[in-house]
């Protein structure tokens, strides 16, 4: 079998959600195999059902087993793929479905969150001579055991990208209810752009900071194995964002997008003793209990003290707090602060590592609209902004204006 | 690991209906748990959801594939299995889950009513070494390679038992909404008694008859490998019903219980050529199509021809019927009728295959009532009447009152 002959398509819970999306999703099917391809499709669960049984874990236990969670979870996507399955043997095609245990794809033990091992792309293979649609479920797995797992949240993708890895297919299309990436949230600004194509990199900024297109695992997956993906709408036929290793002509464009983040609190610790080790001791147990920080400043404020602010999801902040409450006397701080009320506006592009100026212009042009920046945090290809909640949409606006998002140039300096 | 300190005990659908449901199953299985025991327990899906999944099957198809429907319908009971095990471990059990694949229960491939080859007790009686408390999926097991079968209708019962059996275990704890096996429907007589023990064959009788206390399956299993079933209510710590091999002193009960079918139908071609393999070819095109022919009956009406009797299930007369049409030429007979307006009584007893006289004492029993007996059919140890469905209840009563199945005695002769 030619890997060149096999398409990985995608689709997620919107586009499976019940049976006039499904039939829309049989045609998007039918288009390769009309050209004489073989399909392999990755399946989400049916939308809104994996929150209903998280629900039912929820009544039946606050400290559930992550192992039972997942085996029942996983019950979703098993759902949607022998439904679609039985819609495509209708239109005559040949198809099975599989699940994750099936293939297999094996995964570590990390229930909930597991990480995929690796892929038996025989069984695959073998399965491509018998049938012309194979349908797999998204977001499991299993442990070497046969234990199911699952990848965590939007864990489809991730699935789609390593089959499509495992049997070395060009192209993965991710099909979503939107028709590609966006310069920025189309709810925010009108003048968002649809790109058409965007790197790895950037892709990876723009997921992690709410752009929630493709799952970040993803995206990590798809670099580190040179599949290309394609993010496009399963309700049309346009073509979407190419997803892929930066070429030349990307190099030219300065700034990608903006993304926004609102999910975000601000954290601050007064007058810390500054002493060798003191990042480390309120940092380790906060990390131990799974919380995720994001932005950390630190400001010297007199010569033997220093101030240490850092953000936080919103849902966290009363555990964290609470880890520092507990530390006070350790840490000897005189103050512990939180702040809701912010949020994260940052600019992307893997052109700024070349160029200077993106940070000033930025701060500039912030300034003229009277948003006051509360954090900066920079990367390679990323400048962050912590702001106050109220002018985020607005901070938005003004970034994707400044750098000309809205046009489509290769340079917007 | 010592079969005897291993208990296998299964729940229907209603004792695993919702959460306060779920907690009196764990009290049932702590139970044996507190005397230093082992569980294993089968648990088939919470009530509902199997017409839940199936209600959507009929949705997306009209001629579903049944792999795909099996992997679909199968998710009932990965859901129960994985909410109870939370409880479980949530009441400091340890515990885990086993879906039909992880064993597992090999079984054929007649989807949707796969019959079990063998099941591995290795990983059981290893699984034991670790943890306190097994929990099974029912109904469900998988082909030789990994795909997920299910046994049809009831099959958690047959899953149980066949646990049992292979593990070699004494007993297998049968636990239901009912307090276990009763002499006949308590709905319609409220003389009718718990039976302490009943014998598989008349187990067998009774459960196809109608009584569906347990799948018929399950009752052939535990026949063939002896593996005593205790049928008893979740609800309550009273004895139930034992089923096990005939001994002596049932066989001294003539007669044990009466059963009551309401759902056939009585077909009848009437004048048909009386020629060698007439019978054959009325019944083979109806067998062909998967329907149950029950009773048959053939009366010599004149020397050459004759008039042919036979029920089927009410839900297949429609079917029946349009095929004996289409065979009208083929069978040469003169009229085609139905009446759906019959049901059948049976009286069941070990005993009676060592007396005469139970027959003539019935039939004159519901003569004496003035229910017309429509057809007769006996076997060794069941005398079945179709009589007009409008005298079944009063039947029923009579018969019981006839042969004294409210006294418990050892001769009801």
């Amino acid at each position: 079998m030619n890997a060149q002959n096999i398409v990985v398509q995608k689709f997620g819970g919107s586009s499976v959600a019940n049976l006039d999306c499904m039939k829309q999703v049989l045609r998007n099917v039918q288009k390769p195999l009309a050209d004489g391809k073989k399909v392999i499709v990755v399946l989400s669960a049916m939308s809104g059902e994996t929150n209903r049984l998280l629900g039912l874990v929820k009544q039946w236990s606050s400290t559930p087993d992550l192992a039972e969670v997942d085996s029942l979870v996983s019950t979703g996507e098993q759902v949607s793929i022998a439904l679609f399955t039985m819609l495509l043997k209708d239109a005559g095609v040949k198809a099975r479905s599989f699940l994750g245990f099936q293939i297999p794809i094996i995964t570590d033990d990390f229930f909930s969150s597991a990480r995929i091992l690796r892929i038996d792309n025989k069984k695959i293979f073998k399965a491509l001579e018998t049938y012309d649609v194979l349908v797999v479920a998204g977001f499991q797995g299993c442990t070497e055991d046969g234990r199911i797992t699952t990848l965590g949240r939007g864990g489809s993708d991730t699935s789609a990208v390593a089959i499509a890895a495992a049997i070395n297919a060009e192209v993965c299309d991710i099909f979503t209810d939107v028709s590609g990436v966006y310069t920025t949230d189309p709810n925010i600004t009108r003048k968002a752009r649809k790109l058409d194509t965007v790197s790895y990199d950037e892709m990876l900024e723009m997921a992690s900071m709410g752009a929630k297109v493709l799952q970040i695992r993803s995206v990590e997956f798809a670099k580190k194995y040179n599949v290309i993906i394609h993010v496009r709408s399963t309700f049309s036929d346009e073509q979407g964002t190419i997803v892929s290793q930066e070429d030349s002509q990307m190099e030219s464009i300065l700034v990608s997008g903006i993304a926004y983040d609102k999910d975000q609190a601000r954290i601050t610790l007064s007058h810390v003793p500054d002493k060798p080790g003191i990042s480390a001791a309120i940092f380790t147990p906060i990390a131990e209990q799974g919380l995720l920080v994001d932005m950390i400043v630190q400001n010297l404020t007199e010569t033997e003290f220093t101030d240490v602010t850092f953000t936080v999801p919103r849902s966290d902040v009363e555990k964290t707090l609470e880890i520092l409450t507990s530390l006070k006397s350790t840490l000897e701080y005189q103050d512990l602060r939180s702040d809701a009320n912010v949020c994260k506006v940052s600019i992307i592009g893997v052109g700024m590592r070349n160029h200077s100026g993106v940070a000033a212009k930025a701060f500039l042009a912030l300034s003229d609209e009277n948003i006051n920046i509360l954090m900066i945090s920079t990367s390679e290809i990323k400048i962050t902004c912590l702001i106050e909640d109220k002018y985020g949409e607005l901070a938005v606006r003004t970034l994707h204006d400044t750098f000309k998002l809205d046009e489509m140039s290769y340079s917007n300096k």
